[in-house]
């Protein structure tokens, strides 16, 4: 039977260590640095002749950096003779671009998509993924889990009675309703109401809030805009006014934190599928995706299903 | 300059007649016959060497035999030596399976745009794709034309003053808002909102619906019990009885029919990207996509841009 | 060593059982249905991560949902992280059509062959594929069993010592030669002849008949006319009033049966490749495919040869 | 409008120069050379930048050389920028290995097909293909023309009343059935028959030729084996003691020409397509195929149809 | 005839504006931004369908972040319909690494190579390629520009008579000898020589340099190790205490600046390929390729021959 | 575990059978004819499903033919349903046509890549490549053995204390380097030099030579031509008056033979990647590459590295 490898990226190296020692394993020896002019140079210092790789690495800010480094490393490993490479995306990025809006645009996702599989990567892992329809930009088989259970678990002992999960806009309702179905809560969805046919629109909240402590939900906060009007609007709809907010994804970029400082947060429930930057002083709790992962990839590897680690009951 | 070609596939005989017809060409003289056993036996019976070649069909039911008769053609197109072949799919059958749910399901839209591109269609254009992201599955060019100025154009007339667009679920709702910014009027959106935990969920509305006349608009409608919870829940929270229903795609399958007959419907429009069920008692007017094709086809032989086609304002 | 996994299509579910018996398995939990639509709807019900799965489906009529089914199917496996995917075709529907006659059609068969490709089958075997230059159609490894010795042997009891293979056209030459071989009888072949420029031809029968029971043999049978006209020259010049027919496939479509009733049928022997349709009055003994296919599937799963299912000698 | 230019491989050099003559231009300044050890090297010495180029080339005996040949100058076209490249190929070798015949072969067809589209050849057009599956091999557009037409012109002015066509196997029966129409004369076919199950065969003839003078015709001929045997068949059932014969591709290795002069053959009527080897005796009369493939590359080069040329009628 | 559009990146604005300004055109109107986490969004704001696009992008540090940008880029445009895409890039990032070293490397050349294929162009337009085999990565048309015409025309009326071409190592020989055939020069090459079998090496210069003024020359300049080993080589070898540089590429990185800065440089050649780094004292001087890029997209777009633009002779 | 299967192509049918030896098995069992038209007819004699098969065959002149035949028993294997197919290429003609010298040629060693991958084999191995950059032109794991240790193995014993390594160009300098490093010896590397601008060189030696016995390596010799020149470069330039030669490919074509016995050769060090032609008088030395392949290919089949093969250090 092939022998299981774990390569660690540049962007998740803490987390890659934490799956590995999951798995009982070594990191494999790569060297990945860059030449003066700063093109990677990447190097792979033991045999993987016929393994079975596994490449952690988050597309995750700086993008295009961990994307290109993601791409470089499949093509040493399937020159160097691999077995099967795998990639495994804790944060996959550019999956918001799954579409044209505007009509002469890039569909950023499906692109880079097809790079990945250009370069050799068999199968693909990626956690919590923002468009669901991302999944069909691949071929090959690809693997969408959740951090939903995790977070969820993690949410649970510090719950009111009464709380509500939040679905901060309409993209979210899905992900608020696995929430809620593990939490035995109802779900009430914020979303952006045209008042005419004009650009008069409102922020509204639909469903139950007054009194409930809301649990805002959401695949990724990026700068918090919209979990910020999110918040606004249910507190004052006469939600209780302390907020716990689960984002699998925590880029926090721009003024995230100054927004997130200016809510009553009461816990940040994220994952480590990117590092969180420093400056927030929110209080955060990290959960992370390690056992997640070491269970996909241990199951990969021993050909068995993942069907309980996709979070859909 | 290539000449312009139509080809007709036999899902909508009378809207290629008529595009044909604003374009001012005759339809190419094509064969689409079938042998005794049932397999399709397709003959191109003019000379198509080096034209820009358009086929108009439906992946509409019987989609697969739509679909492979779609195949055929373009493989017949191809091996004719045509310059340039273009798909024209008035309606996209399979385009909601573009993810998937259960874990072990084919993605069948992605398998489906795979095999449009792999018997050499060079360019797709659609109308109101039931899933955006399906655009993302092609890798060549790809336009999807919007019928909600046509049919917002044909409803306008019988508005009153106090209606109010609908959108059935949370799905619907971008279309909605493209509806109320043609139409200068309010949203709605009904939404299925789990009370608890547990299964019960409710149907509700957000929005105001008290007294206005409700006008439901979605992409398509198959067995009508999507519209018809819809409208049940904006009766029932005091709107106006009396339903005005727009949906690009009137699939009408199962006892659609019947559950439009038990609703107040006062007009139902449509388009003709699929033929319409006889037994229907609604009072349906059909909107012709003909000259938004026929102007699609236009272009795209000129070589001039189709940004208004795609009715984003 | 990767699990023996069969899915049955819906083509032919009887077949697919005998063969799941012979091979001491079960057929593997698959759900196919159909939305309200008519869009198929498939859901593999159990892992077959890392599996070596074969499906079993003809293309037979009709042959485009069973087309479509088989891709879907295949999609699914593949996304599903099956080991290997092989596609078991005991009937290949469109075979026949694979030249151009006219100028301006599909190669159909080809078209076939590469959507098979395209969505993940990395083998192919079928039986008595009509026109074998199809095999070529096909990148991966295809194995074209014969069904040959299966009829032979079910005719063998019951020949009589004078009788001769018939050749109901030039088409089936060889393949009345491979029973011929078999049966240790000789072979005439009928066929049209041109007696002029003119579109003047007579069915002719070359080889002696004259007092012999002729076995008229065929890859497939469909409206049949060939055989009746075969028949008709072959009693014509002076063979034994009563006919053995083999064929391998029986489609046996239009007025086939009515054709067959109207002659002196003492024996049709046929395979389960595809269901015989009702209303048949001849004599009809199915031969079932099921421990040749069972055979073929052991030994590809077992990596072992399969020459001599082949028929060749 | 793209230039027409025609370079002219090395397998072919008059044939070449003679179409170029019908087309009125010069041909392309290509220089095909070699290294001391034997690779090609090949330099394109004019501009061919966005141009229509055509590639005349036949695949005939050394048939590797001349393939590889084919292969390099379309590289050099793609690289130098041309617009469209087709390859003319009046003989198209290898096209015989159609199909797998004893299990562990390659399809050799096959493979060649994939390699001249690989190398960027967008277009194929060849003469009289001995198998007409192989069309199907390529995916793009390809067109076979024919030689009878041409041929048929020969032979009639030297026919007796009395003529009959022969097809020497079954596999020649359809070529035999154009020169039949187009010269108004009957056919016979001349085929081997099992006279029982071992392996006792007899060559025969189905068709009256008594006393008529038997016009042999085939696609080509290469040791000569086929057609004598089938001369020797039809002059012992009785045919006029003088033959004439019509091949397209006359390869005529081995002993076929001391075959031939062991025939009282009248007259031998073949092609250009290859170049006659030296020291036949027979009566040879070559006829140009120049006028028929400057014909198609004229149409293919100004977008007009070639249903004409594929001799059908 | 499609329209010439010229699309910048952001790699060198100023140069495409100077292509632009030698073309007589506009640049297209593209917006080419990044979201808040970084992410390219990019948006053509012109319709581009059927147009002849030349998108203007050198690899150059960052090389990532710019080679993401190109490739989107062609995304959009192919999306957009666009006729024909080239990319045309003065510098392109990457192309050392044409060979793997160690073994277990990618060979990031043709990784980028493929991907830049992968989304869409059809041409590539590239400058001085430091590894000439990187063009073989490509299949599609690819065009290697030379600036040493333009550096040696610049040079020219600065040389005293005595100079002398260095190439600083074996790498830069074939480039030494195109500029000492324009100037009239002869050659010195310096290189490391082994000294025994062990790890003893030193610089050489082979070829007279005492007394002359020595013109080093290369493809591109990074650290500036390479250029200031052989100018203290030369020098040692009584070459003049004077030197003019001339290099392509000046990526001119790490402590580039300083090194140059203690060398005797009388002149420093250079092209805009990559914008220069500040902090630069040695004299330089900016030679553009605006010119002899607007000089290969004018006659790629007219589809003539760029042949004299290859810097051969 | 799959079985290991060698198949000997017909351009080192010794070379194969001294490999199968090493690895203590029998040879495959194929059959490479031709027909009479000199059309290659491949036949393999025994199954080789699932198996693991490596196709040993130098592409050596007349290489058209070698590489032809490569193809098709890639072809036959990959039909048979070969597990993983191998080539295993002691010679690669083509590689030094890496590209493109004049602008409208093609890339050869490209084309030949692409066509070895085309038919299917995933993994390369080749010896002391020409141009290293090819192996870029695989996508699929190549590895490049080298044969320097052996011949440096097989030249120890008859080295004088005084000698020195002689790379005949600047192209052969790395190949030379490490024959010094294994051989403790140093280095000079003999140049074509240009004396001014004018087409005047002179060929030259840099490194001290003087009484040195000269040991000139390089990776094949075709005409000698190069090898004589660098010969009377280093014999003018006061070398000890006896040669030793180590080449890895002796190809040997034209007046080499002559060019060799013109020179005072002490030994002549090659190996059998390709057979040495007959009536060469200096004394050659042949050096199996039996035991580098066989070990290469045991590696390959137990999936260990190959690291120490590719005689980096």
């Amino acid at each position: 039977m092939a022998r299981l490898i774990l390569i660690a990226g540049s962007a998740n190296p803490r987390l890659a260590e934490a799956v590995a020692r999951y798995l009982g394993i070594q990191l494999a020896a790569v060297d990945i640095g860059r030449f003066p002019d700063g093109e990677f140079h990447i190097t792979i210092q033991q045999s993987i002749r016929g393994d079975d790789v596994f490449v952690l690495q988050s597309v995750s800010p700086p993008v295009d950096l961990h994307l290109i480094e993601l791409l470089f490393v499949a093509d040493a490993c399937r020159r160097a003779g691999a077995g099967r490479i795998t990639a495994v995306l804790p944060y996959l990025g550019y999956a918001r671009q799954d579409r044209r809006v505007s009509g002469r645009e890039p569909i950023s996702a499906r692109l880079v998509a097809d790079a990945i599989q250009l370069v050799g990567y068999q199968q693909i892992v990626t956690v919590d993924l923002h468009a669901p329809a991302v999944e069909g930009f691949f071929t090959v088989a690809t693997e969408i889990l959740s951090a939903v259970p995790l977070l969820a678990g993690a949410i649970q002992p510090l719950l009111p009675p009464d709380a509500v999960i939040i679905a901060p806009d309409l993209g979210a309702a899905k992900l608020a309703d696995r929430y809620a179905r593990r939490l035995g809560l109802p779900v009430a969805i914020v979303h952006k109401e045209r008042l005419s046919g004009e650009m008069v629109t409102a922020s509204r909240v639909t469903g139950d809030v007054r009194g409930r402590l809301p649990v805002i939900v959401d695949d990724m906060i990026t700068t918090g805009a919209t979990i910020e009007a999110a918040a606004r609007t249910v507190l004052a709809a006469g939600a209780h006014p302390a907020i716990i907010i689960a984002v699998t994804h925590p880029l926090l970029v721009g003024s995230a934190a100054a927004r997130l400082d200016g809510l009553p947060v009461r816990h940040l429930f994220v994952t480590d599928s990117v590092p969180l930057p420093p400056g927030l002083h929110s209080p955060v709790e990290v959960v992370s995706l390690a056992p997640l992962l070491a269970a996909a990839i241990k199951r990969l590897h021993g050909q068995r299903s993942l069907a309980d680690l996709r979070g859909y009951r």
